[in-house]
């Protein structure tokens, strides 16, 4: 599903009106139901999971005073109209990858992850203790919404090949599903890019309508069944390195809650991105083995494709950058992951290489 | 200072007699202050931090129903007398690395980090998605505790040298600060294992008293201003690579919560293990390039240090072994690491080398 074309037809798309078309009524005391949209199909592992983790940690902190009702995709809203729901308030919150959403601003892409960006933990960093909250909740005062993040899944594998990627030129002309920067990316490489929601892509790649696909990782991947039809599975990506996923109150709403409600919402959601990081590395790494004993071949792009995705991906930013909020988050975003990289890999970095090798 | 015989020496050291001594009313409504001793002298960065944040969650959580007052150590009780205190009922509550209470159970230490151990974030899908946490939860039982993580240093630098290590005979003799089972490891190459308090690290490396210390890393290391003394810095070490923090509540005072009031404590603890390893990694990265740009010299130990490392550490595990409940929990942690190493590193680890690579 191509997001763009979506989103800049829709009525609240790229605009900063939405936030001042509620009237939120101040709630001083009383219980109250927030609805929760999500841009996720009901009970679908690991981000449908952190969406309702957030929900039951809200409800169950507050004693129900606040009790969050999660709605699936379609249940109330489709998956990708949940940000216009929450401006406009025909919902209170929805729970989302933020990089759905850089057809109202691009520079949403950083919440999520962006090609060559940060890993899930850099991300941390940067948000909880350099400017990235902060920049967050910028972005989100545009539209009338207060963000968080709220779940992660890692970095996601580079993906599912039908054959062996020898060099960049293999990419040529290679149906393949990808979203976001990301795939804008693969097409400088002559990829004929696919952006197929996540209910399309096996028969797509059973079908061969489509070459190769990523997804997530291996706990999903191996739900979403592809090691049925292909056994090439390249395990680092360039495209989403950390994927953060957002949970974002309709401003007025968030302002009208009780200074305790505010911060219940807060560290429900901060925790949340932990849980759900820890949830899809634990089950990636069992999926992992199940995969390789299934006869699954566990790959890496060689070097020059690596140069590759780099070259493209430094094309994709500088596309951006004539936005000025967009090159300031970017400019924020890569001094923090250049010193948080540095410590990381002379640290634990160099641990865990030397672990690996005596352990074997 | 020796753990050991200070807790041995101790009155409830090692028994699980406490529980039962505490007559904790059960409040069901009105206003309570709940005390949190801990191990950290009163604005230690990071360590106290993460303490009064967990305590400023549940506070602002909970609306000033449940507020929490921080004392440092010695305020109310001597830093490494919180386990007892707590589990006496002195104290409602602990924030502390677990690893000091190895004299009760040898298992705690897994709570804060073995040698060859988890990294933070495979410490954290251990936690919350495999065994750790219950495996915590029955450790603290058997005292009276109801434990969660609540803090995490990230993986701590090898340490400060006056010369540079060429190979494991370079640590014989050597006069070394390092506590808990890393110490002991490093005991086995014949260093002579300090276990100083921190206050009295500098003076005793300042007048060659030891040879070299470990601390934790460079934000704390170079607030301690061991740069102004030695210039060999080994950024990453085997004897602690992902520390965790502990916040443990007297059984008794937790059961006597509301449901509420429980997930308030256990949210603010877990959100508090994330918000401090992003702390310690993101000033981590800043300060190291402070430290360089002040002639600090970065060094990894050579392969054949990092092998009798691993040997000597093996060894201590070995020797706890005996103990059924520390091999339960061997057994699973290191089933656990085992397998979310494998995707980490297949993932994350080979994006990130590629990374640095093209970024250069």
């Amino acid at each position: 599903m191509d997001r763009r074309s979506f989103l800049k037809t829709s009525a609240l798309g790229g605009t900063a009106a939405a936030a001042t078309t509620l009237a939120a009524p101040a709630y001083a005391t009383g219980k109250r139901t927030l609805t929760m949209v999500t841009t996720w199909g009901r009970g679908l592992a690991g981000v449908f999971d952190a969406a309702q983790r957030t929900a039951d940690s809200i409800t169950a902190m507050s004693d129900g005073m606040l009790t969050v009702d999660v709605k699936a995709a379609g249940e109330l809203v489709g998956a990708f109209e949940v940000f216009d729901a929450v401006t406009a308030g025909q919902a209170d919150m929805y729970h989302a990858a933020d990089y759905y959403f850089v057809g109202q601003h691009p520079g949403y892409a950083f919440f999520t992850s962006v090609p060559f960006g940060m890993s899930a933990q850099e991300l941390a960093n940067w948000y909880y203790h350099g400017d990235g909250m902060k920049m967050h909740d910028e972005l989100g005062e545009i539209f009338g919404l207060k963000s968080f993040l709220g779940g992660n899944t890692g970095a996601q594998a580079g993906g599912w090949f039908a054959k062996e990627i020898n060099g960049p030129e293999d990419f040529n002309g290679l149906k393949f599903r990808m979203p976001g920067l990301g795939g804008k990316a693969l097409g400088k490489l002559g990829a004929s890019v696919q952006n197929l929601p996540g209910s399309e892509v096996y028969q797509a790649l059973a079908s061969g309508a489509i070459d190769g696909t990523e997804w997530i990782g291996p706990w999903a991947d191996e739900k979403a069944g592809f090691q049925e039809i292909t056994k090439f599975y390249y395990t680092a990506g360039f495209h989403e390195p950390g994927a953060g996923l957002s949970v974002a109150c309709n401003r007025e709403v968030f302002n009208s809650l009780s200074p305790a409600h505010q911060k219940i919402v807060e560290i429900a959601s901060a925790e949340t991105h932990q849980w759900n990081l820890a949830q899809f590395l634990n089950n990636n790494g069992a999926a992992l083995l199940r995969l390789q004993s299934a006869g699954v071949k566990t790959l890496q792009f060689p070097d020059a494709v690596w140069d590759a995705f780099g070259k493209a991906s430094a094309e994709v930013h500088a596309e951006n950058m004539g936005d000025e909020i967009y090159k300031n988050i970017y400019d924020s975003y890569t001094a923090s992951m250049a010193a948080s990289s540095g410590w990381i890999q002379k640290s634990e970095g160099a641990y865990r290489a030397q672990r690996d090798r005596v352990l074997g």
